[in-house]
């Protein structure tokens, strides 16, 4: 994938991300671009590259701190939810699309792909999300290693090709040069 | 485990998920409940038998569904969320415990318990909670069989050996008796 396409996904992703945190975006605003970043995803490299794509973007979209202190306001924590559901929603469907590219591409076997993506979006979106639990930066290292390694096993995959979640992307890069 | 002290342990942990998820209890009432929870819950069964019961008594306690439209309704998101992070926390000590006695009677294989607890809670109580994502009998039956699959793969536990997650208590009621 080039250079310049991967930065394009990784903006369409963040404005999503940002969109849906916010509260703003209507749900057929956010399907729509779920779908541009669907075909986005959907164009190129295998399945782990295109996961470690989502992941990369879900994470930086974090980095707008006074939208998530906004978000984490007592008073705003029906708009957060309703942030959170449709974050999962849109991005679940998604996923469950790579994890099938993945079965095909003999790099996964996975039965529930649908249901697999939802289980990943529920630890992003509410367990990693650092209004609801202030983890230390320890701890979070240690439930992205614990997702990965359960995420291996459950997926059948190499042993550490879930290693972009948790920063090893050293070995996720060998692999999909 | 006799009859009646299964069912002390049921009334116990109903107890705690009900004042948890009316946002009334403390953090320290909580631990203090979850401590008596633990302590009945490590006094007898095998690992299996301990989280299908621990499962068992959660999902009983959405029974009470007059308290679930007061915590789902938006003025109460913030209370909702609140006590939804505290059953998180509460639970993931006691199944990390859990999923540890697993590993020592050699039914599980488990390198992060306390992580994986973490994801099991983040699954029941925001993806199952059904004020946020009113999914569907079947759509609901297929989530958990999806949980079952990716724990049983995860901890190395055998095939079917979470059957009771979804209902296949048969099964499960066969190698615990």
């Amino acid at each position: 994938m080039g250079k310049d396409k991967k930065g394009l996904i990784l903006d369409t992703l963040r404005e999503l991300f940002k969109e849906g945190k916010a509260g703003t975006a209507s749900v057929s605003d956010i399907a729509a671009r779920a779908g541009i970043a669907k075909g986005l995803i959907q164009s190129g490299g295998n399945a782990l590259e295109k996961l470690a794509l989502l992941m990369q973007s879900y994470r930086g979209s974090y980095v707008d701190s006074s939208l998530d202190e906004y978000l984490h306001m007592p008073q705003n924590a029906a708009i957060h939810q309703k942030s959170l559901a449709q974050i999962l929603s849109a991005l679940s469907g998604i996923i469950s699309r790579i994890i099938e590219q993945g079965t095909v591409e003999g790099l996964f076997a996975c039965d529930y792909p649908r249901e697999y993506a939802e289980i990943i979006m529920a630890v992003f979106t509410f367990l990693l999300d650092p209004g609801i639990f202030p983890w230390g930066g320890d701890q979070y290292a240690l439930k992205l290693k614990a997702l990965a390694d359960m995420l291996e096993k459950g997926l059948c995959a190499d042993k550490g090709s879930f290693g972009f979640l948790y920063g090893a992307e050293d070995s996720f890069r060998k692999e999909t040069k």
